[in-house]
């Protein structure tokens, strides 16, 4: 188990998850210590940056690797442990961008209505006291709401020769925007590509589930991570592990469509784990199952399907992935200095 | 402020939400106690009472009602307030059902598959140790979960002439089987006939978000209410009030047309509530709120949009009606003695 | 058979399918001439008549009916056809309407987004000539477009105690808002209750497919349909049959699963009239058929699925139902005189 | 203007859109002939050869190309004019596939329901006759259906550093099938890169609307196209042009949106092309316009918005290069001897 640290320089971000040479190569077992910029690549200052002004397609929602991960083959797991997932700045930048969002009619959902006005909104983001204040625009209001730092974008390559954009998500993970993607949980991706090619970005200090507005509060992360390459066990959507829960991950449109996947998936896998028939294991997930809704405006909507842990009965999943990498020894001190 | 108590009798029950006389007046501000049968009338006993062999339709998902609520009128919206939930019976019933459910074609998500076998699980409720004990039919794995009772359907008559059935949601409220709609809790209905014509049914000992398989742990209730009528003040879709949140109700399929009205009629309440700009109130839902899924296989799916109150810095929604209606004093003895 | 006319006051028109009396009582193989008053209760007459000042919900869609045809028992089937549908008027209206239409987005594609103008156009229609001529409001720009005079609106009482608006459709029929119930075309409509309660409306002197600005071309229609019962025959969703196909009809949101309803119901009604194995009569309509679309505005959207009659091999739907009412003797001059 | 015969080998196929070496350089008015293989790599010979046990993914559904375009830059639209696709063989191949299909649960669609029975159909292909015969596989039952070639797949490189599986349809066009594709119209492209990266295969002997059971009439195919340069003029969403049409395609799921593009696109460009304002297009598109569906099973879906040419008086799309295309000068005889 080796220690990493790597940090970009502008010509090192990604657009997209395929179709880009590695910037380091990891053993199963490393961790990495990394940054990640934010989704507009740090240019919204004030509120007077309006995204569509100052960001230019495709440099949106940069992705921080590929990683290469030795010994990834296809149809292996990869695991990837966020130890720790700390914000580099104390401002944290949302807004409304012209026709995306869920709450206006978009490039898909097209009306012939004009947009909503662009709008930024910036917050104070207060590690020690894991609080993040938004302020209105037009108004005096205040809110502190809960730090709850995340990545919005986690993804290996996809297969079958394609280069996907980082703003979607599919089968290969990438702009997942779930809010259960914060430190000390772990993502399961299968592997598509020898190498797999991890690649993370689309720091979030906080959001709310469906991520409505388009915009979560934005910011570039330090953030240590811990992988492992499950041999020979193929996973074919997205998966998260917390201490409490598994969770399956859908990633689809229509919205009811990412719900069943990711209900099919926690159903299958449940089954797997419990050695319960497959009807069993539906009934437990539709009673004991909750369904925690990721994004609702990206161009796939993601929705999760989870199971608290005690109706496994011990069971661990992946041979006990999570408990492992949750262990792993790590500097918390990498995320220092302003960038 | 009367207290009433109601008990059915098999030709009291509804099966429709419209065009069924009243069986009790009510005035604002009056407790009632009542009784509700299970979603399938109390039929199936044994896990080989077939639901689609034992049971008749239309004569599915009887509602207790409706309570003719004086004062109520057009363009009012009426409080109901949840002051117990009590499994009348101690053990639930829940079950597949020929092409019903999420991960299954249906009607109306038709395909050529034969349908998922039918199959019946019975449940054991404990009420004091507030557990439902899970029990596979294929092999011996058990699960206890939380006991946590809710009504999966409350209304009123909807307008416009119309009678609805009881197994589907709208902005009447009806079938809206949503997790959050447990004991003290308020609903808010907009009013659209006088006497509104409330109605309540389909207790769930527990139900998992989205209620994958069709079919919660169901069992008939005693159940409490307070009512009030909240004069001039419209409620263009349901809406519930816990203790620690405000929550809107979206009822519609596709199910992002039930997240975008969940999220449209929480961003106006909340810009409503905090004098926030339309804009602003966006923003905060955006980051603060989350979005409790309901159902996603009845005829409209569920979603809801909530806000933890902090975030309205003490505004009271309803002038205060929440807290009003929990703090009437009642009788919890409501529900003893098996039926 | 008995030739009946009809002519509605005011009082005679309803808002719903189901709950309410019937107007005239028909026999099985009976024609009934009739009038109906276009969608806005005929209150539009020039371009600064805005629905949403002149007219008012419910009162929305007014239908003609219901009629009680003898003989008719829930399980048979009702066949409606179209001996004549005649605009009684020389002009036709149509109009945007706030938050309503294809590409705005509306109560259930909730957004922040401020409605589209509204907007009333008027077309000249000229029954002689077949033409009818839409006039630009903001240039002097015409076109001359085909007059294909139609029904949006035509149903039966649902079963289950409902009564549902006239604006939705559903598997009573109701408004499907298809250009393909034309004249010389059969309905066929499960019956829900004794006397099935038809009622029809909603003339259109034309629409495009999709009626995607929420409105076609409306006027009030003189219109004369023959009626047969064919008992003992279940129709699950409405179908219509013209001299040259068949067709299923698909009511519901999403659109696709308009698509699977409408499909699913042709391929089984092909596989029992020509004796195919299932999976081959998805086959061929899987290469042989069409799929015109209907509204994609209204509560529920409507998908057709179409096989050209060649493909039948000269076998006749509904024991030649449809080759026996298109014969049945009707005076044409049903419709005279401006109204 | 130079005519240009390129006949792929087996290493010359291609599954993405971007990402390929192109194989020929033409430049603006060239015309070429070409071949495509089926979607199957023409492995399928036999009844009981099983697409799912004789295909390996992703080598499904073979792209010939990419041609480079000389002159074709980011911002500019590629016009191709299909001259003639004739079918290079006399028997089609079509079949259903596990999981894929709009009749059935699908990998999205998820269900706990087996798959439908794979099952291989053989077509007879007459040319001469024009004819496309359907048989049975369980009964002796033919029908002859007209033959009607396209081109299911045709697109270019995708932007933003892409590569997207020829399987998916998107801006980019790709795999749209829709029976609108046929030989005399011209597809109109947004280009993305320098040189285009035009690619074309998927050729089926004819489709019905919407593609239900997941494949065509599936066929390698002779054709011969005419590509044109339209310079500095872009397009957003793929357009055809037809002898008597304009057609926008909406490339999405869910279906809605699909058609909400299409219809959108539509809108626009009436407007562009007559000088309407935009709400006087949106109600011509409404009433004057149909809405050809593509397919129902692909990744993304694919509706159209058509509006008759004689709507437009007289206007010329893309100054006339429909009409200059297709009387390109070329040799029919491109597609002789069976391969």
């Amino acid at each position: 188990m080796a220690q990493h640290t790597f940090m970009p320089t502008d010509k090192d971000y990604g657009y997209t998850f395929g179709a880009k040479m590695p910037l380091v190569h990891l053993r199963s077992g490393d961790v990495l210590s990394t940054y990640t910029e934010d989704c507009f690549g740090g240019v919204i200052k004030t509120v007077d940056d309006l995204p569509s002004q100052v960001c230019t397609m495709p440099y949106l929602n940069p992705v921080t690797g590929p990683f290469f991960i030795e010994d990834a083959e296809p149809g292996d797991t990869l695991a990837v442990h966020f130890l720790s997932i700390v914000p580099a700045r104390t401002t944290g930048v949302s807004s409304t961008f012209p026709h995306f969002g869920a709450l206006t009619s978009t490039s898909h959902t097209a009306s012939l209505q004009p947009s909503l006005e662009e709008r930024v909104w910036l917050y104070d983001i207060d590690v020690k006291a894991g609080v993040v204040r938004y302020r209105a625009r037009l108004s005096e209001y205040t809110a502190d709401l809960p730090l709850d730092p995340m990545h919005g974008t986690v993804g290996v390559a996809p297969g079958g020769f394609e280069a996907r954009s980082s703003l979607t998500c599919d089968t290969h993970g990438g702009n997942m925007d779930t809010p259960e993607l914060r430190a000390g949980t772990t993502l399961y991706l299968g592997v598509n590509v020898h190498g797999a090619m991890l690649g993370l970005g689309d720091g979030h200090a906080r959001q709310g589930q469906g991520e409505a507005s388009g915009v979560a509060v934005e910011v570039a992360m330090y953030t240590t991570i811990a992988v492992e390459v499950i041999k020979g066990v193929s996973t074919p959507w997205p998966r998260i592990e917390s201490d409490t829960a598994i969770m399956s991950v859908g990633c689809a449109r229509p919205l009811e469509d990412a719900f069943r996947i990711s209900q099919h998936d926690l159903v299958g896998w449940t089954a797997e784990l419990t050695g319960l028939d497959l009807l069993d294991a539906y009934q437990l997930v539709a009673q004991a199952g909750t369904a925690p809704v990721g994004n609702v405006c990206d161009p796939n909507y993601t929705m999760l399907a989870a199971l608290p842990k005690p109706n496994l009965r011990g069971v661990a999943a992946y041979g006990g992935a999570h408990e492992r990498l949750r262990s792993q020894p790590h500097s918390t001190s990498a995320g220092t200095g302003a960038r």
